[in-house]
């Protein structure tokens, strides 16, 4: 089995991932936070340690201004949604994944202004088009990092210094990049960055991050049980509590944790060199398949290790059914959740099959499946 | 070590319950109904064995509509915030947690009507007092099942036959009692029904639920890729996609599912029976001694496996401290994310300790617990 899904989820992970996650439920299982006791305090301890390296990775200063949430798209709502308000104008692009363009077309209907910037036909976006955009009321501008259809490369550090120039608030989609492609927040000019631990970042599912900003004053989406002054009916104000209400996913935060070491120990650098050698490999040996549209940049110098691809007239769920079926290559078929992405290249009708890299994958497995597409593309 | 906290997060877990994540994590961690490979389609047919066995236990008609969450508090400000509107008038209690009290606190400023019910001096609420609040526009209540402070068992038959008859919803927050307690949604006129997973369930932190009832309109509170309608930016209107953005706790819900065919198969009277038992122990034991304080009905008939003391006039911090550091038992200390039910029961200034008993507690850990207390309430 050959698993090229993971813009996904990364599969597989470290070993030590998959240790810490056992190691945290049988020794420490406790409730975090909640609890004087031994146990509790050493899962809490080692909630701490992750995100103290998280905030590393990030550059993020004070790791307080981490919080942990279930997934990206939670991070994404709360970030869209405890900042803007009615009147408020917001800027984001046609590359983006639904967990961006759904809760801003929810607050479009409540009297929020929405300009969504078009990319090209390759998926990049000029950053000139996102500072012609800016009006008086632009208080957001919410761009991914990587686009998860054609793993285009957005000048997130363009679009942040205009950010930062006209003193607007910059969300960055981190869900195809963080773990793989350097985010520092500081030298970016990022106000908020989402991102998910399954991904990249080579944790479990039901993990994942936001940073908040110091200055950036966030409503919260949910209220509950913190741990925190639970003397008092209101949300504590302090960080990281006010945006972390009920029971965290302890094991699933301490396996994010394990995650990012692998990460700092192997070197972020040498990951993303493999996976970009890995594209390389992938994208020439298809160049040379006549019946083969490649989508996107097509250089790794511009796009990420997320290959869309379509062959001959076949529907991308066929395609990816034959290649699951007869070569046991795991990919993706469709839309990916990224509607308008599609209409941006042009695939909107049919979609694409879609390939995406990890730190696991070998170039024989790549090899493999250009075979594989060279067989397809002949019958087609 | 003796654990006594299993009201914030059991432990430890049936065996199952780890074999499963760690089989799911390692044999198909893929991304469930995103892509249509092969172990995609396993990891989405597991969560969906999940989501049928949770239904079966709860008995709910269609699976479909369970949809699972975060956390139980995640799942209480889904069903809090997706039916209340400017206006409406919602019915809850002083024995609630603040996964309750908070989200509808913010409601409060947001226009909507609120009562808050108060509990008797053992945490008992009188479903008399809850139709005695009944108005016109009451669209909500919300109680607990079982007080995470006293134990205490409040009659939701009751309170649904009003609820019902009245034709208003009725949310019970089953935090403390999923998993131990029959909630038959039918027979009890549950309309939502939000739950942990990580609880009584004996599945992993980082699940949870919310049984949506069929003719309940409830408005999403997040937006995102649901794998499903990609083409559209709005959200989805079937369930559960609707109420489920982003990527799933795959191996967590797994895991979920385990725990919860451990507890079908091991007879769920039978493991409560097993708490009440224990909880009958300890209570008996510390009734004989002079300087304790017990809380709540102190019948099992009335209260579930969570008992809260005080002993003299030692702060409930430092007597957990002592149990910890010189006993190896782990419990909790404070005021539990519940202040108006310590004001209810009259704790609120010094806190308690509560001890709370789960499937892998024996009379053994009890007993010693019953003489440590005895040792330190001499001492005091």
């Amino acid at each position: 089995m050959i698993y090229f899904d993971n813009a996904a989820t990364s599969f597989p992970k470290p070993d030590i991932v998959y240790d810490s996650i056992m190691e945290a439920m049988k020794k420490y299982g406790a409730n975090p936070g909640r609890s004087g006791h031994r146990m509790a305090l050493e899962v809490g301890r080692r909630i701490f340690e992750t995100r103290e390296i998280a905030a590393e990775l990030f550059n993020i200063e004070d790791p307080m201004n981490l919080i942990f949430t279930f997934n990206c798209t939670e991070s994404l709502n709360m970030g869209i949604k405890g900042i803007l308000e009615e009147g408020d104008h917001v800027i984001t692009t046609s590359m983006e994944h639904n967990s961006v363009l759904r809760p801003i077309k929810v607050l479009e209907k409540l009297g929020i202004e929405v300009t969504i910037v078009n990319g090209d036909p390759m998926g990049r976006i000029d950053p000139a088009h996102i500072e012609n955009s800016i009006k008086r009321n632009t208080k957001l501008i919410v761009t991914t990092h990587i686009s998860n259809l054609t793993g285009t490369i957005i000048p997130i550090k363009s679009i942040g210094e205009i950010a930062r120039e006209k003193g607007i608030y910059y969300l960055v989609d981190g869900a195809q990049s963080a773990g793989v492609y350097d985010i520092d927040i500081q030298n970016l000019g990022i106000d908020m960055l989402a991102f998910p631990g399954h991904k990249g970042l080579l944790g479990p599912q039901g993990t994942g991050g936001l940073y908040i900003g110091e200055d950036v004053d966030l409503k919260e989406i949910g209220q509950g049980g913190t741990g925190s002054t639970s003397h008092l009916l209101e949300q504590p104000d302090i960080r990281p509590d006010r945006y972390e209400s009920g029971t965290l996913n302890g094991p699933g935060i301490i396996g994010l944790g394990a995650g990012i070491k692998y990460i700092l120990k192997k070197g972020m650098d040498n990951i993303r060199k493999h996976e970009e050698e890995l594209t390389e490999h992938f994208i020439e040996g298809l160049a040379k398949l006549d019946k083969v549209s490649l989508y996107g940049p097509l250089d790794t110098k511009y796009q990420a290790a997320v290959v869309s691809i379509n062959v001959g007239d076949l529907d991308s769920s066929e395609l990816s059914y034959i290649l699951d079926q007869k070569y046991g290559i795991e990919v993706r078929p469709g839309l990916h959740c990224a509607p308008l992405a599609h209409k941006t290249i042009g695939t909107f009708e049919r979609g694409t099959v879609r390939f995406s890299f990890g730190p696991f994958n070998t170039h024989e497995e790549v090899e493999l499946s250009i075979v594989a597409i060279r067989e397809i593309s002949k019958e087609v």
